[in-house]
């Protein structure tokens, strides 16, 4: 059994890490922070865990954390995650990161997109950006793991095997990446927006420009396509609190057909089960839908060619929560620690919900 | 391994016995029946189950389900089952019906409630109603078990214990059950009143008067009281998908404190992990809540005293298509088997979702 | 024209009068209020309405609202109503209040309801409990209005001409009244019960048991029923941001066939254009259902009968914040004002909305 | 008083073009046709209606509806129109189609969008297109009117005016339109993909390649440019029932700012009441949201610029049903009938709803 620990479990991504990993039959949760509810029990905060769980809530207190754990996830806000993780990973413990804290292995990029400068840019380095069916090898020999934002990684399992795959000549200029997401990525906080009566059936543009997450999708592209990629990124809340529909718009130059789309997708996530790629001829759910995959780790791909303007519209869904961060970085912590990476997290989505 | 047969798969109910008994650890799912989709893949009716299962669909011929399974779980509609799960039953086999067919004792209730005269009279005694909060030890010595409706479940769950304790000298006569209920409970055959349209927002009054599981509500609660009992039960269709809360309207003639009732509760349900008291003294959900409950097979259980009136309001939700149908089905499988009754079915419910 | 002041303009409901009254076609709005918001361009705060007006915000100052008023709408909160209604009363205006300080007639409820004494009793004695549907003509000549809160006009609406109608025999110490409410009725302010992530398709049962509603719901039943009428009443949260669905049970002596109900409520509703009295044989829209009142000033009331139990159980649905709030009060100002009823508020609902 | 005739009034638009005729001050619905409830009462198949109309439905016979109407709206199906409006232009009457018949001016992209020849070209000519923001003097003169497809009007009204301002630079092969659209849109015929189970917090990609609106969008792009626009535009369905927002990503040349892109709306849109520019510093709804205009005629546009890639967000908003269908086809009716372009179509959106 490996005792975790998980620092920030107040929130929507700590309670769902919680719940994932107090199921998870290699682990045990030794210690949830809370700044705010230390000394309370995890399932006042979290009402769902009701009857399952006697945890409390600690401090955020380092030496505890480290005397207490041999992983620790950490799903701090960003800005504060660099202000303690580097003191666990410097203790020795593996670590799974989910802020965006160790995400941008240039630190140049944290000025412009995050607003401060990197304290520990020795750490960018050490940190491997997972998503295991991208970069599996490197997962599993990691002790530092920095896992992306939830759109990130739904865009990134769309796009990787495009961008990878030159024959297909997409237009590294022209990617328009388009997404819809639920309430929760939002996190726990009330305030106006997501006041109820003023959040209910909207369709919401926020971050039309700029959303931060392009830059650690540029940064996984780029990596893909050896050369830069832009990616244009506008992201919409919808009318639902858990899942994220990606669609990404691209230009090709070399006319592929569905065949050629397929092999790119086939080649690379060939064995990676929590990959589906969805593309039937008919019935309401014949290409991604974040409906069908809430409540598991799995992201569906699928796309659609549009020959007449030579683009191809690739889509994929999430459930923000699971694939988009806490079963991403659980499975991280699989592969890191030698279990099988579908260990507590192959659960079935639930149909219908 | 116990192997299972499933009658009806392709329905909701279906649906939700296929997603976890493909994940039970001591079940193996060897028939999956439907008359419409025979030949298909189960995978193509609950796309959910994508890259879970090569299971397809067969015939609904009970000589093959009776060589195949160990246990058939029959999800007919009520009429349908009477026809095929005799010969099962008279075949040895264990059989979990989840129809009205075999819940009601009393064969002169057939008629008026729906509609035709059993039968198999015979097998009306041989069936035990099976809720296992209540009846626990018969179930675990049946062979042949009804499942209840998910309303029956949810409302029985919450009304049992206060008519067994005469001492609350609840009014027999004044018992308003008040159910609000999702989509899911429904089915899956569209119409025009599910068309979501004409369905999204609603708070639609279904069957206001004489809904159906009212006879097995009375049935269990008379057995509780030792008398007869009248339930007035109206239901509600609301806008969501899963989820049932039953608000349970009762008239005390005592004077009960919170703390009597509390004593009623507990003394039936310890050692009852599926069922939750939830009464706390603030927060969103101090009080049952189906969307606390949402995949997971709990039931939450909790009160309120209108001292002014001397009215009892007791509160219980389930989701429809675990506790409510499918995980209850299971529930008594396994204790039917011998196996400890949370087999399968301890997963954590979903939140937020 | 009438010059017409609105207190508290920036809630919900004050939005609504706003929306309305700036449409009305006998009325100028010259007023609205709002201490947070003082100065600010109405639009900012409802921007619904932008583009449709150039009106700003001005402080809560009586002396000016009296200087530029005829008729003052009050949204205020409880509490905070009495405390500057009275010098509005005192200077000869026509008032409609929307809070409970000028609801009850009694002023020794106040206390144990409201939690307050009441500064002003013989107010109490001059404003008139307004549902133009059940006390038109005491309206048509008042200067000071009360229009009670939303549950308790569809419920009241419902259960009135049952309660009149003495040959039923309703029993009235049985009266169960549940409630199921949109998120409007809330009001605007952020909480974690209304982030939407916890409020998305919940089924949450807030006052269980001693909603305030209740006594303005007896006061008025008391006086059709010439004697104490008990209502116990219940009211859940439902997934939807406007509407209201009750429902009452009631218990019968006197074995009422449907003739006997729909004469009771004709008697009272003839001439009554904004009571919709719906029972049809079937289709999805067979009984009351808030969707199909949305965005008017309609109630729709229906009914159905539990021979079996002698059960009543009667349905009323409004739009919460029209006739559940400001439409009933600017129906009440057109009658004090002698314009016919139906000005400025027989807009037909959405559908499919 | 303009007599109107309404063919194909039993579906949803049907319906709102009912509502909103049955209140404008200057027609007279005579005639409301369907095929299917010939005979039977319009508030039956439109619920809402109940109490405010006692029209029936009548059978779709030319010869009746010429005498009866001045103006007729056809709300039928593509390929059906073409088949009854033609004798109804023939005889002399105004008509305003609303269907795809007569939308596009080249007869030569009947076959590949719509899969017909179009048996009456001269009409072609004859029929103007109609979005009143866009060609207000047009409508005015015209007798034969076509009100284009819900999501061509709310994507034109964003990106005509940039197209139209040759110095933004827009490049015409990258303009990628990506819409999110209610349920209405997609009429009142359950089928599986409708079901609300199936249908509740879906984000459903439906053609995302190839949508029939593409070719009207191009071909006033192409009017407004100058020269051949290419729109490669995808569809989803998302959880609601009213509204459309469509995301316009567009790629410009010269590094416009701001100022430009409001100059370029304000040139064209000074003077339109209904198209409201948003953009605000701050608040939930700074940008266009199509739950702020539901219940109205207007269309909401708004934009932002990404800076780094040289990209401009366009977005813009409206109720389908209305500015999106039924209200931007009596918009054109009150400027070909000489009438205030607003009469009858000036509420308010509501909120919150």
């Amino acid at each position: 059994m490996v005792r975790v620990g998980i620092l920030a479990a107040s929130g929507y991504i700590g309670g769902e890490l919680l719940r994932l990993l107090l199921q998870h039959p290699e682990a045990q949760v030794t210690t949830a922070t809370s700044r705010k509810y230390a000394g309370e029990y995890v399932f006042r905060v979290h009402p769902n865990l009701r009857g399952m769980t006697e945890l409390k809530f600690s401090a955020n207190d380092a030496t505890k954390v480290i005397a207490d754990s041999d992983v620790v996830f950490a799903a701090l806000p960003h800005g504060e995650s660099v202000k303690i993780v580097p003191q666990i990973a410097d203790a020795g413990l593996r670590v799974v990161d989910l802020s965006a804290d160790f995400r941008l292995s240039d630190k140049g990029l944290y000025p412009s997109w995050y607003g401060y400068d990197h304290p520990r840019p020795d750490l960018l380095e050490k940190f491997v950006f997972s998503i295991p069916e991208i970069n599996r090898d490197e997962v599993r020999g990691a002790r530092l793991v920095s896992s992306p934002g939830c759109m990130a990684i739904t865009a990134i399992l769309a796009l990787a095997p495009l961008l990878k795959e030159k024959a297909l000549g997409i237009d590294r200029d022209h990617i328009v990446v388009d997404a819809k997401v639920g309430s929760s990525g939002a996190g726990g906080k009330p305030s106006l927006s997501t006041h109820f009566s003023e959040r209910f059936s909207v369709v919401r543009p926020y971050s039309p420009a700029g959303h931060r997450h392009s830059a650690e999708i540029e940064q996984v592209l780029a990596a893909m396509a050896g050369e830069q990629v832009k990616v244009s990124m506008s992201a919409h809340a919808v009318n639902m609190v858990r899942g994220i529909l990606v669609t990404s718009h691209l230009f090709m130059a070399n006319g592929a057909k569905p065949l050629d789309i397929w092999k790119a997708y086939r080649s690379m996530y060939a064995g990676s089960y929590f990959v589906r790629l969805v593309r039937d001829k008919q019935g309401p759910f014949r290409l991604p839908d974040p409906k069908l995959v809430v409540g598991s780790n799995f992201c569906d791909v699928g796309f659609e060619i549009d020959e007449r303007n030579g683009r191809l519209v690739a889509l994929s869904a999430t459930d923000n929560l699971i694939k988009g961060a806490a079963g991403n970085a659980i499975q991280s912590m699989n592969l890191m620690m030698g279990f099988d990476e579908k260990t507590g997290l192959a659960m079935a989505p639930l149909h219908p919900v």
